[in-house]
């Protein structure tokens, strides 16, 4: 079968690799109905994380083609939607609903979804089974649950957007935007994109905005500050990782705020007595998207949320070093492979 | 009247200052009753913050001398227990319960209540009333409940402490004393302290600690995961402040549970790779303690709680410089100086 393989900075190929068997009696095989680019693969495409011959891909859709004995939840021919975390969701802490510190947990990156078919592990706590064969117009949505809904679903919760709050929206990358749209479902009462993009600008208002700062650094964080009686928001989503932003988030949630950050982390350093004073909840990390699945995948089928418009390029699998390339040079926001 | 002032590091004298007077109208004079020198002053005593003939204290209890014209709640002959943050508790961010972060605070440590008499601003939204004029017992606690009962209950509350949960107290001064105190009222089920002072651990099994770990750092760390089944701690109060301390409460806690931080920080940086993968959640800063004042105030009254017993050594405030000196030589946990 073909897959993507970074060999290095800029050197995304797709090439034949073996077809994966079940390994474990927990594991489950999918065909892939379509894989995505993230924006955390950017990190090793731009040098900043080290790669070398590393199958690429952690979001995914598909059909279970095979499962092992002791799967019990999906069978063979279930449209499936996974987290980019393989869990248990047995374990204390995935029941607590951190599955994606699962104590069994198996980062999908290792195995690589940007190809035709994938071992999943501990399938039953990983999958979940939509209702039935989704109509392909669905498809790109369930796609976004797996990764970029969930984790910009995530970050509106660990900010704690909701009835009566304002919230911040650090970041207007697919997750960002996201975030954004978990936030007006969540209730929130006034959402602030901070975006300088046009193109972004009008879908962060299309998923539920209400106003824009296009300002960085500390002028944006004046600017939501002018926004909110000079307190800050409550809620503030933080979905770029860098120092810069991570600050930003902190500068403009008002003091007892939330902060929601997930953003990968790259050379950042709190500051322990900015922290002290402001007084903000920090919470955040990878997505514990296996938490929201079930609910977010219910919205989709509804067709109450439509996540996949993020999705703003579409290539076959066969050509993933374009989707790279756009990707990296800000051609696209978020690039769907067909496979 | 008498008061403290701190010349330089070390340099600790009571000399005759003015009587305080109503500047504005929503100002309260008061004479303590008591006052205390809190771990926080030892930084400056100790040439870690920089000090220069400032007038020191900000923990009191006392009675209500007079009231400027705006005062409603408190009235002559009252006996008052306050916050070291002077708060209206009426703007957004108090109503939210950050009365520390008060859009008018006023740090009590720039008035000094190491005195005879103090002015305590925004008397209304700052002050509590006891039920009525305490006996000679309580005034440890009371006064106690102004900050470290505070700071430590805070500490608990923002750790999330409560039924089932285990907790793990980082630091065994009196805050973090405290701390562990405010866990059992809480409800936790376990409670583990970090000590390796004899006597401060007899404290800590009196106000409920079920474990003491006397290791530190990483093996300190190691030892709370052993008894917690591997993952941590869901709770973890970081009543130190130092860069150790703090990574010692992050690592100590499980994915997903929460630390709470209110050692003043001093040259600590968070590692941002790190706090993301730990998926902890991290709220702290000073202690909002009007919020729990009147709960406080009450469970002392009805004598449920004692959290008093942490002063170990009472002069009367002529004798300022000796109790500084214990302290810091750590021949006392906390100081009580009579006025």
């Amino acid at each position: 079968m073909r897959g993507v393989i970074m060999h290095g900075p800029g050197d995304v190929r797709v090439e034949e690799r073996e077809h994966p068997v079940i390994v474990e009696p927990t594991d489950a095989i999918i065909k892939l109905a379509a894989s995505c680019i993230c924006g955390s693969d950017l990190w090793p495409y731009r040098g900043a994380d080290e790669v070398d011959g590393a199958p690429m891909g952690h979001e995914y859709v598909g059909v279970v083609t095979e499962i092992g004995d002791a799967v019990t939840t999906v069978k063979p021919g279930d449209f499936v939607v996974g987290s980019f975390m393989a869990s248990d969701n047995t374990c204390e802490i995935c029941r607590a609903g951190y599955q994606s510190r699962c104590v069994h947990v198996v980062p999908m990156g290792r195995v690589g979804t940007q190809a035709e078919y994938a071992r999943i592990p501990l399938a039953d706590g990983t999958l979940v089974a939509t209702p039935g064969q989704p109509d392909e117009d669905l498809i790109p949505s369930l796609l976004a649950a797996s990764d970029v809904l969930g984790t910009g679903w995530f970050a509106a919760v660990a900010a704690e957007a909701g009835p009566g709050r304002t919230v911040a929206v650090v970041g207007d990358g697919a997750v960002g935007l996201l975030g954004i749209l978990a936030a007006k479902q969540l209730g929130a009462e006034r959402i602030i994109a901070m975006s300088r993009h046009a193109d972004r600008q009008e879908l962060a208002r299309r998923f539920g905005a209400t106003d824009i700062v296009d300002e960085r650094g500390d002028a944006g964080v004046e600017r939501v500050k002018e926004l909110t009686d000079g307190l800050g928001a409550h809620s503030v989503i933080e979905a770029v990782g860098t120092q810069e932003s991570m600050m930003q988030a902190i500068r403009s949630t008002r003091h007892g705020g939330h902060v929601g950050f997930v953003g990968v982390s790259h050379d950042v350093e709190l500051p322990g007595g900015e922290l002290f004073g402001s007084m903000v909840h920090l919470h955040g990390g990878p997505a514990p998207v296996r938490r929201f699945l079930p609910e977010l995948i219910q919205l989709i089928w509804d067709r109450k949320i439509d996540p996949g418009v993020v999705f703003d390029l579409t290539l076959p699998l066969a050509e993933a070093a374009e989707g790279y390339r756009a990707m990296d040079e800000r051609r696209a926001t978020k690039v769907l492979l067909t496979v």
